[in-house]
């Protein structure tokens, strides 16, 4: 594996596994910075191998090929949480500098493990338990209520290894699978939520910490369709607690990197405006596209400066509001001419395109506006990224 | 020479002849927009080169080799206004897509050509005169009061080939090489100016444009140290009617792609505020690197939007004031702990690297901060800048 070109001055190499729309979208910083970076990359036509000039094509679930990647690395990162841990302890095992740490990064992988982890902490979480079989999901929806929301421990994304569930026989297949791999399901109460939110903090290894404003997510068939920046209308107190909450999970995780918490806006507890988390993601976060054109330090550039533990930038928004809407792959796949046409509609959108071919309901690019009319800005965004899918077309 | 890699949807390639920071700045624009950039680079360690997977090693005054690099693109531009005459008519002959037009480069490219045409556009230039012996320096200086400035028409840029002489005798050497190319020197009056000034503007084939504000420029040793945006204190008659020459430039010269249009802010005329036109550029320029984080749509990006007839975006700036300060190479080779106690001191500074061996004098990157408090700005601008130089210590 050739090694990346090293930029004069002492600037270093960032490695990333996975080549995904969040590794590209660091290309553009790392360029601005000043810093290399080399993408090991699942396909050379991947989202990130395109925009990046040192994209060793290979499987980050073999070990040796990962390590041989990470040999030319100062340090190494994530695009996605699907490292399996015995790739992860080799690299550790041979030195290599990993950010997040895989002791950290298992409460990303595991969701057994993060609700054990937060409950601990006394993070608010929803009420939960680990089953291994039938009798143990209808004990637990008879207690919390139907329907309860089952979930694999690992490899879920997008709404994946999420499900909600009336009763345990719709669960055979998945305990039967669990069984056969040890793993057990986490179950969860269907928690009945005002509005999701999202908390972005970055924390670098020297401990520093910055947090952006908490957002609010919309998701449509489990996947990240809006996000508004800062959330609307949220209590102050709310907000503090979420932020807090963030932070201290990064501090006591020692996550380091972005570090993504995904909350639910549940009724106010005893007067008090109250969240439960719901996920946990140790890497760059859909819920933080906002931040590339709406604040002063994006999440990717902060995420760069944070895994190379360089001084963290300002999180200051630029405007008073900025909406983020995804484009997901529609029936269209020739892109440019409504691409254009957004484009022509409203200078004020920022367009991101990810170079990925189009498949039905993939993310495969998203807008951003920012200004001062909320509603404003919403409509044009979903505009933007509708038609440039094709569900909207006049 | 293999041919970039296309993103699927039907995104074009941009080609950029020159792989310097201008093309090195179009990469992150490039990859949020999704179009693929190809470069014809000087090195394989040119600055672009080390952020661009597709950059052919080429030389740009072979025609040969140029068309060959441009066979693979959809549009060529470039990163410097030295590609030679007979070469740009082979690309426009074999039918390569040129933004901007070698007839409307021309004007960039020889500045007795730009000099005729803005006068015959009634566009305000200082006293001029095109000269070929020492009798004519003489007769010029007389008139107009020395010293002069003398210019070769070609060639010149970062202050090169530009000489402020006080006798015709200075120019013995210069005389004799344009009298042996054929090509006579420019002379021009030394223009008592308050300050200097420019505006970038960005002209799409279509002909649709977009201004950013008109900016103040600070010039240490003919090279670009400091930029104000907005130019603190403008008369607004003055800004306007600047803006307005260069949009009318722009069009009269069928220029596409972004314009820099330099000036020098002179004595009121008739109670009414003044400029004279210094020089132009035809590609994105040093006075706009402002807008890389101060405007909602950076020039880097304006630009690939202009040379693909793509609409263009706002030029909103983001906040009250951005000042941007050249990094200059100093006798610090290793520059990645000063540039880290830069970012450690201020989490508002926008710090950008080139990727560039250090040469004292030579632009290596440059800082961007905004906010509302100008002199404070202006402080921590030159601090940052300064200090990754190497020529502030503290």
């Amino acid at each position: 594996m050739t090694s990346p070109r090293r930029a004069p001055g002492g600037f270093p190499v960032v490695g990333i596994i996975g080549g995904g729309q969040l590794a590209r979208m660091c290309a553009g910083p790392a360029a601005e910075l000043g810093v290399t970076l080399s993408v090991l990359a699942e396909a050379d036509d991947a989202s990130a191998a395109l925009v990046v000039p040192s994209s060793p094509v290979g499987d980050h679930t073999e070990a040796e090929e990962v390590h041989a990647f990470a040999q030319h690395c100062d340090v190494v990162t994530f695009d996605h949480e699907h490292v399996p841990p015995h790739v992860l302890d080799l690299l550790v095992a041979e030195g290599v500098e990993l950010h997040p740490h895989p002791a950290a990064l298992r409460f990303a992988q595991d969701k057994l493990a993060m609700r054990e982890r937060l409950t601990g902490l006394g993070v608010p979480c929803p009420r939960w338990v680990r089953t291994d079989t039938a009798a143990d999901v209808t004990a637990f929806g008879d207690a919390v209520g139907w329907p309860v929301v089952a979930k694999t421990p690992r490899g879920g994304y997008d709404g994946k290894g999420v499900r909600v569930v009336a009763d345990a026989g719709e669960l055979t297949a998945w305990l039967e699978r669990a069984a056969s791999e040890g793993s057990g399901l986490l179950l969860e109460e269907r928690v009945s939520f005002r509005r999701e939110l999202a908390v972005l903090v970055a924390r670098s290894p020297s401990g520093q910490a910055a947090a952006w404003p908490v957002v609010e997510t919309v998701q449509t068939d489990g996947i990240c369709t809006e996000v508004i920046a800062p959330a609307p209308g949220l209590d102050a107190g709310l907000s503090a607690d979420a932020v807090h909450a963030a932070l201290r999970v990064a501090g006591e995780l020692d996550v380091t990197g972005v570090l993504a918490v995904e909350l639910f806006e549940v009724e106010a507890v005893d007067g008090r405006a109250s969240f439960v988390v719901n996920e946990l993601a140790m890497r760059p976060h859909n819920s933080g596209h906002w931040s590339m054109d709406g604040a002063v330090t994006g999440q990717f550039e902060q995420h760069l400066r944070a895994v190379l533990d360089l001084p963290l930038g300002s999180p200051r928004p630029h405007d008073r509001w900025t909406v983020m809407a995804n484009v997901l792959g529609g029936e269209l796949p020739d892109l440019y001419p409504a691409y254009r046409h957004v484009m022509a509609r409203d200078p004020e959108a920022k367009v991101h395109m990810y170079g990925k071919g189009v498949r039905p309901g993939r993310k495969i690019g998203h807008v951003n506006i920012s200004g001062d009319d909320l509603a404003d800005l919403r409509e044009r965004a979903a505009h933007a990224a509708g038609y440039i899918q094709g569900v909207v077309t006049e």
